[in-house]
């Protein structure tokens, strides 16, 4: 329990008020930093290294078009901001998101703010980095229904996109193919950073970035044990745990069809097992939980506390947990929309109505 | 005809290359550019005035807001930008619009980019101005199906959209309502001009920047007569014409349920008579007609040399008239994507599952 960090730490201004030589950061205020420090980091300001692929100028610009060309969709109308609006916290903020043909998908769009920070990708973990991930929707009936071939297709259609490609794949024969369409989104995807969250700037030394109700929220993430599964620099996306720890919650917030990360290892212990949820900017992505069956974040907060750590959290506890969340909201990317190649006579036409 | 206009300019540079103190603009130029500037205005660079409508930069920067938000659909899928796709032209490149439930739309949606140059809205003319126009889609149920209330509901239920329209529409009591969200999105559209086409660097005086292809077809484009009805700053958008006013075209290209401004005006002679297209950037808004059943450039051409001229143009002819038809590309609109505030719990819920 470390809710008398906010009585404290206002007492702490009052004594710095009369006392200039008092440190800079109250003796309460440096626990708390240091305690948060061993657990969390904060987000990068810099574009972080991506394994195997070199986040160049050329390849960002390049992905900053595919991840607004509908024209990866067999429909032509869906694209990657489509789900993950970056207008929006980086998702659609719908239960599951809307597909090819209006069909329902079957998660929760996760945010692709910060995405590349996390270990694995998608809820389930399925893919190991976002360069898989970006194959997946492209492909899934469900979403954008295309293919590889189509894509591909698509892109070579169109001289302004040939161009592109081969400046952002210097030396490669066919630079125009599907794997760099998705290391080129994945380049893209590096600079969705939302740096200098008042959380990161606690981190960072700042102890008035936090208000006093989110630093009891802070100590509380940590005392009962939240941190356990959302720690890291995303405050989560970095390890597989079951819904349900102590007490799996009802069907309609964890559906039963829906078995989680045991349709990607066939392991029994797997069934109804998640990626933990990075926590970056939670507070502008619902509704919550891979069902999207929660729109209320302190409804999240309580859900979790009773499924995941066994403990009917109190209403002030709640509502300071909640409060620490609110303070992960970073600066938002601000992206030019780019102005895409036309379509030629040999680029693929849409095909909305076909399955 | 005035295909002979290619080889003397391809003459007149060899001579002015000879003698220094020659004019600047050949003597052919000059005349066709002085034809050209009494059918056409260049787009202009600045914002244009609107009656009734102070365009300033806070209805902009709210408009531009607006023109993303996709909670201005039932589904929270579909924003103006959806179908009026900034980064391809100002449309969505499809035949016709996929909207609600994937509804597919009845017309193909003309280009938001200098549209409030144009003297009304729609393929049939019903709405005298881009205020009107905005809200038409919001409602339509084959499109947003949203209603004037769901829309104020919504906004309302967001500070930072009450504070945006108050300090957009100063003095109003009641600011955030469905006609301020309408002319905010106008204000917005008033921006997106497409100055510095070829074809406007021509009409402004330099004669190098059409090719002798599209000189030869500008020519073609004024003596032939397309120009009677694409006339203006915006090449058409400024009248009514009925398609065939020579030969009716097939029911392919124009579908005999759809009798076009007739359902406006109930008038007999009305029938099949749509707002004549505006021409700018075409080049980038196929498929063609307001039934989106013609991709090809050349073969739109064509169509309309033997349904509004009853001539059968010759290849040469249709490559010239299409060639001049691509200098009409101006310089694209610069977009940054707003960032939008969350949705708060009373914001409400999006049902992109009910009709």
């Amino acid at each position: 329990m470390r809710s008398h960090v906010m009585g404290l730490s206002v007492a702490m201004v009052a004594v710095a008020a009369l006392a200039p030589l008092a440190p800079a950061v109250a003796a309460d205020d440096a626990t708390l930093m240091k305690q948060a420090n061993e657990q969390f980091k904060p987000v990068p300001a810099t574009i972080p290294e991506i394994k195997g692929n070199a986040v160049t100028h050329d390849r960002i610009d390049l992905g900053r078009m595919l991840f607004f060309e509908t024209r990866l969709s067999k429909s032509h109308l869906l694209s990657c901001n489509t789900c993950h609006n970056l207008s929006m916290g980086g998702d659609d903020n719908l239960e599951t998101s809307i597909g090819h043909g209006w069909q329902k998908g079957p998660r929760n769009a996760p945010t692709a703010l910060n995405a590349v920070l996390n270990t694995a990708q998608f809820w389930d973990g399925r893919a190991e980095d976002l360069k898989a991930q970006a194959k997946g929707p492209v492909q899934a009936g469900v979403e954008m229904a295309s293919t590889p071939a189509l894509v591909e297709a698509t892109l070579l259609s169109m001289p302004a996109y040939v161009e592109k490609f081969t400046t952002a794949f210097p030396g490669e024969k066919a630079p125009v193919n599907f794997d760099n369409m998705a290391k080129a989104i994945e380049a893209f995807e590096a600079t969705l950073m939302t740096p200098a969250s008042p959380f990161d700037q606690f981190l960072q030394g700042d102890a008035n970035a936090l208000t006093a109700e989110q630093k009891t929220g802070l100590g509380l993430f940590m005392d009962k044990g939240c941190v356990a599964c959302h720690n890291g620099v995303n405050l989560g996306g970095n390890g597989y745990y079951p819904f349900g720890v102590v007490e799996r919650p009802g069907a309609d917030v964890l559906p039963v069809a829906d078995k989680g990360r045991f349709a990607v290892t066939k392991t029994a212990s797997e069934e109804y097992v998640f990626r933990a949820a990075p926590l970056r900017n939670v507070a502008l992505t619902a509704p919550y939980f891979h069902s999207g069956k929660v729109w209320d974040l302190e409804q999240a907060v309580a859900i979790m506390g009773s499924s995941q750590l066994g403990e009917t959290l109190k209403a002030d506890e709640i509502k300071a947990i909640t409060a620490f969340l609110t303070s992960l909201t970073g600066e938002q990317p601000r992206v030019e929309l780019p102005i895409l190649p036309t379509s030629t006579a040999t680029t693929p036409k849409p095909a909305p109505m076909t399955p």
